[in-house]
Formats: structure tokens, sequence, C-alpha cells
């Protein structure tokens, strides 16, 4: 698994990146790669951060004596140019592409989207739209179904080979998910139920509702 | 302003609608009225509810000592009946309908909606898209830019005679939202822009949200 954390321009400056801040005394990013770790201690886990924060990420590390074991890539100026440096280090058959800073996803959806992939090559975890939807036209904007659009979560799981066949085969480095490169590529993209707390953590509200459910998962156990 | 509370099918069963679940000791949907109020103590307030809800709604107005003036509608099978029945007891020039599950929208987002009205017709807040967006097609789905589409919240405001005339003129009552009601019978739709909190309490996780966002607006005061 490719774990994406710091994407474009994500630069350590006066405020620290999402995937840094703590949820119950530890990093996100440290939560999303256990999870990964507790559904499958075997799985080969593959963390690209900016090149400018690897440092600041073993001393992390070290201070939260933490030992979970990963790979590290180099993250690139762009998601696309990210994934395609953590591809570079893949073994394994199958391969799957997860933010790090959606640390909530459950073991059911990551083995859907690893099964749906081993047999169709391609596979999302998508959820329903809650809201209505409006389309932008240049100056005029429509109503759509919204029972026909899903949103898009990660894991984004692929057969190796054609994720990594979709990356050779393209210049374009503006896609917005890894679903988008290998759909471009000529592959049909499978799509999973994905779970509600599989959040991904981008806002001063998500983190305050990241606090919530790992609270509510902690009094659960 | 129109409140709509339990659309179709929400009866008082085994499961309290979301309406009356309290937050801070109180019904979500006095926040939501009290909202209004503070806005403007002088708007009119309708509140459109299930017939059978009407009973426990007085006794939670007496429970509660709450005395903020409303008028009362009888709700329809559908969100387009039960404004439609709302619409009837509507006096002045200018109408909104809210949810009566969104009791964070912000003052200003009220102000920009009416005022957007006043001078275009019909206005509604948007917020954009963070998640990736898929368009489901018959068996096929395909990756749309997110950043054409934003998500419709409330209140939805409008020039009352626009309003009343778009839902006398037809006989569909499927309509998702009060928008595209007018926008069928030929009205522009102006968006302005809405406010993160303006969450709609519809799921479990929403609940344990909104309880963040009062406490935190309690904290503040």
């Amino acid at each position: 698994m490719i774990i994406v954390a710091g994407g474009s321009g994500s630069r350590m400056g006066a405020e620290l990146p999402k995937q840094f801040i703590e949820l119950k005394g530890k990093p996100i990013l440290m939560h999303t790669l256990e999870t990964m770790h507790d559904f499958d201690a075997q799985m080969q886990l593959i963390l690209v951060l900016p090149e400018d924060q690897m440092d600041f990420w073993e001393q992390l590390c070290y201070k939260h004596e933490w030992r979970v074991p990963h790979d590290l890539a180099n993250g690139g100026a762009t998601r696309f140019l990210s994934v395609k440096s953590g591809l570079e280090l893949v073994g394994g058959d199958l391969v799957g592409v997860h933010d790090g800073v959606r640390p909530f996803v459950s073991h059911s959806v990551i083995r859907s989207c690893f099964d749906t992939a081993a047999g169709q090559v391609a596979a999302v975890p998508v959820v329903p739209i809650i809201q209505s939807l409006r389309r932008l036209n240049g100056e005029n904007n429509v109503a759509v179904d919204r029972s026909e659009f899903r949103a898009v979560q990660t894991p984004q799981c692929f057969q190796t080979h054609a994720l990594k066949s979709a990356f050779a085969a393209t210049d374009r480095t503006d896609f917005s998910d890894d679903a988008s490169v290998v759909e471009a590529n000529g592959i049909k993209i499978q799509l999973v139920e994905g779970n509600a707390e599989n959040i991904k953590i981008t806002t001063p509200l998500d983190l305050e509702l990241a606090g919530l459910i790992i609270g509510r998962r902690t009094n659960s156990n």
C-alpha cells in the first residue's frame, strides 16, 4: 500500500501539515499506517513524504517509539508525481494508494477493494452524495441528479501492472486521483462501497470530527 | 422563512425524528428557529411539521418554556408538498426555505441569500465539493471534474411571487430542493457562498459533529 502524505506545496512552515497533527497523542499519519498494519501485518507499506519532512518524520517515530515497518519515498510536486515515486518501490501483484489523512477506513473496505482489484483490475471505494448538487456551466448553473454521482474515497486498489502502465503512459500530471490515471489508460474502474467514517482530514472541523471518531472507537473497545 | 422538518415518511415511531433530538439540552429544531429569530426577530417563521408531530412539538415547547413566535403548517408526503403547504402562510415579498436540521447557518449567509434574491429573484448557498466525484452511467462510471460542481445548502431564498408561481406551475412533486422547482419554471438560480458549519444533521456522525460545533460556539462566547 502506497500512503501519500503532503501533496503539492505542503511545506513545513508555520502551520503543521495535517498528517502530523496528533489524535489521541499520536500523529494522524501513524494512525493511518497502523490501520493498514492491523489489517495485514505482512502488507508492504510505502510512505510518500515531501523530502523536507523526512527528518521530522524520523524524529516523530523516535519520539513516539513507533516501529511499524515501512519504506519511504520522496514526494513530488503533485499527487501524480508522489504516487509515481512510491510506485517504484512496489513489489507484489496488487497495490493500493491511500491518503495519509484517512485513518478510519474499515478493514472490510480495504478487503473489498483488494478483492475486486484482484479479479477486475481496478477498484475504488465510494459513498453516496448526501447534498443536492449543482453543476456550473460558465455564467450558468443547473441542478443535477445526485443519485447519479458518488464521492470517491481511498484506498484505490489496482493490479500493479495496470497502475504502472497507466503512470508510464501519460505525460499529464494533473489527475485528481489514481483511478483517473488508470481510467485514462483505458481500464474500467469498479466501485465498491466505502465506509462513512473514512473521512479525509483536511479542515479544522474534520479534525474535530476525527477526535470524536477515535474517541468512540476507544470507548467501544 | 419556511422551516421544513420531517419530510416524506417521517413518523413518530420507535426512533425520534432528527429534528427533535437534543443538542445542549434543546431539540435541534429549536436551535434552527432560534438562529433565524436571532438573525431577525421580525422575520415570519413558518414551521412545517408532519401533522402527527404537532402535539409532540407543542409538548416540547411547553417543557422547554420556549416562546420563539412561529406559525405552523401541516407537512405533506414530499418536501415539495410540505413547502407548498408552508407557502400558503407566507406574507412579504421575499421568502426563504430552510431545512429544520440545519441549525448552524451563519447570519452572513442568510443575509447574502436574501439580498441576492431581492435583486435577482432566486439565490441558494453552495460550498465546494471536497471529494473526487464519479458519475454513474448504467454499468459504467466515469471521473468528473469536481470543480464544476457545488453542494447546495439552505436557506434557499426567493422573491415570493416567483416561488409561488413555480409551485403552482408544476404537477411534479419529486423535486429534491426548492431551487429546482423555481429553475424548472424558467428562473435562473444565483449561487452565494455558504458556510462550512451549515451541515444537515442526518446521520449519527452528523449529530456528533453538531455537538462539537455547538460546544465550540458556547465556549467562544
